[in-house]
């Protein structure tokens, strides 16, 4: 098991990367919430269904922490909206908890986004832990504190920043998710690695086979997990440098509302990432090749790269709403070598224009 | 026109209140906002409708700040759940508003809190300002940073801490209000006194007349908000003396549900204040005699004093869910003498049974 800690003051917390047993998952949580008057268990209805390690994790909580109850969230991205964030709210009501309670996240990246929202807006704000059961979850959703839901107008329009008290991340449940979902969720180990750990770069080319084993794994998802914890303790407000993170996600949101979200986010995210290395070669800010090593790499993973056929004016069109730009410009995230990350602002017509002849 | 300064380090704001020009509102915003890329004005659409000082407000604002538009929120009370949220949020979207934008919230409580919880979650928060339209929230809602809105559970059940940049409190906008509002502010304006300012209670005291004169109200007003300020800058999450400006609340958000919302929420404060003062006469921590001035005090202002017709088993129930307790007890605010606020920690049981007998 590797911990890593988040240094963020008094909001400082670890995070276990690993294949967790019950035990030691409960273990961890238990000590992290110190005394809480009940713990709230929020896990994605799919995730309670399928893996066999939901059961055993209550039961070790349970045996730890007073009124431990399970309430069952929306699969998915059905999670990710208002109407359920009330639903848990409510239930949370019904049940007692109060401000002493924790919430506990269990499952992929909507789950703990729902989880710790409800966490940060329920009386004002109440403690929570995240137990994420996908790649895309652990590497990405789990650290950073950032929580939220969707509304009509576009994704994670509504959030909070709000940092958990501990994250333990069982790869162990990694073993009821599709192969779709593992490379989904490696798509951002490769964006860790392209913003700022060559050496986790370089190491992914080296695989030769379509996805990593379980004996490296859990290295590189604690890499990835790494890279994301230094930026966003340096960072936490996304005022500068957090921003890189937001590599690769600006044309991968668009493309991803565009599809319905047909793609997955890690999948939009591949296509972000190649369309954002062809603007970088284009503008003379990326090192010439980098584009095509990263196509070559993910299409390995089994992600989508047929970013030429996924361009159009439609899908261009919705960055419009991107929330990261301020008045008309968009702060763009430039790759020029692995292990590096610029920020560039440009005018969104010209963001346009650039992308699809560049593209 | 009295400037009271809010102390909290980098979040620290100004509240102005008298009887201001929308000019002077308007300029008192603008220098607060600094330079924002956009002004989103929500306003209560009853204000809206009846106030001749909205329109001016708008026109200052448009002569200062870019894209200024107004959006209606739903009448009072009706605001205050998540999907007008919602609504509100969808419309901030589609109409370009983005992370340099500042929202300013005018209403009463339930538009400005409504109005500060959407700057807290729109893109994991945003700046905002408050311009109180009502004796309630002039005194009350728009200091301390509490947003939030209901769920069917209860009232504030879901919210988050949000300072405002300043918050400019016209009492021109008091001119619209039916009596009965100016009264149920009052409420609060007693509450500041018996909690923490021995002197406005006694000004208030003496005051021969149904209600204050436009000549007074502002410095009672301003004396009030003060209390609320001192109170609030030294315990901003409410992890302690902050309490104490509940006082009246417990019994009072109790009484306020179970009338349907038909008690206005100051009306609801006069029951539960006078609630507190019998219990604590009961309990020998309130000097005798105290709950009959306050009786006779609340009376002369128009407020509801009828708390013995009001409680009821059904009434008591509804403490249950406030979220105020901490696992199975209550923390309760009494005042000993005019001036002094202390905290007791009570088992639910016991304090029911306790108001039951000593109301």
């Amino acid at each position: 098991m590797t911990i890593l800690s988040v240094p963020l003051g008094d909001r400082s917390y670890d995070v276990h990367i690993g294949t967790l047993t019950a035990e030691e998952t409960a273990e961890r949580l238990a000590e992290a919430m110190g005394n809480p008057s009940g713990v709230a268990v929020l896990v994605d209805e799919h995730v309670a269904e399928v893996s066999p390690r939901v059961a055993p994790l209550l039961a070790a909580l349970a045996a730890r922490l007073p009124c431990v109850r399970m309430f069952r969230l929306p699969r998915g991205e059905s999670a990710k909206n208002l109407a359920a964030v009330e639903r848990t709210c409510q239930w949370l009501a019904e049940s007692g908890y109060d401000r002493g309670s924790v919430i506990v996240g269990v499952g992929g990246g909507a789950a703990t986004d729902h989880a710790g929202f409800v966490a940060a807006i329920y009386l004002r704000g109440i403690a929570f832990a995240l137990c994420p059961t996908t790649l895309l979850a652990a590497v990405d959703a789990s650290v950073g504190g950032k929580t939220g839901v969707d509304i009509p107008a576009g994704k994670n329009l509504v959030g909070a920043f709000h940092q958990p008290c501990v994250v333990a991340a069982d790869l162990g449940f990694l073993g009821t998710l599709p192969g779709r979902a593992i490379a989904a969720g490696m798509a951002e180990v490769v964006k860790a690695g392209l913003v700022a750990d060559a050496e986790l770069f370089a190491s992914l080319e080296a695989i030769l086979g379509p996805a990593l084993g379980p004996e490296r794994l859990p290295a590189a998802v604690a890499r990835a997990v790494r890279v994301k914890i230094d930026v966003v303790s340096e960072d936490e407000r996304e005022r500068g440098r957090r921003a890189i993170l937001n590599f690769g996600h600006t044309f991968g949101h668009a493309v991803e509302a565009a599809s319905g979200y047909e793609l997955l986010h890690g999948e939009a995210v591949s296509l972000g990432m190649l369309a954002a290395l062809a603007l970088g070669e284009a503008r003379g800010v990326t090192v010439p090749g980098l584009a095509a090593r990263t196509r070559g790499l993910l299409a390995k993973l089994g992600l989508p790269v047929d970013v030429k056929a996924r361009v159009s004016p439609a899908v261009l069109d919705r960055m419009e709403v991107d929330k990261k730009r301020r008045s008309d410009k968009v702060r763009f995230v430039f790759v020029p070598r692995p292990g590096e990350a610029v920020l560039h602002d440009i005018p969104l017509a010209e963001l346009k224009q650039e992308l699809q002849s560049a593209i």
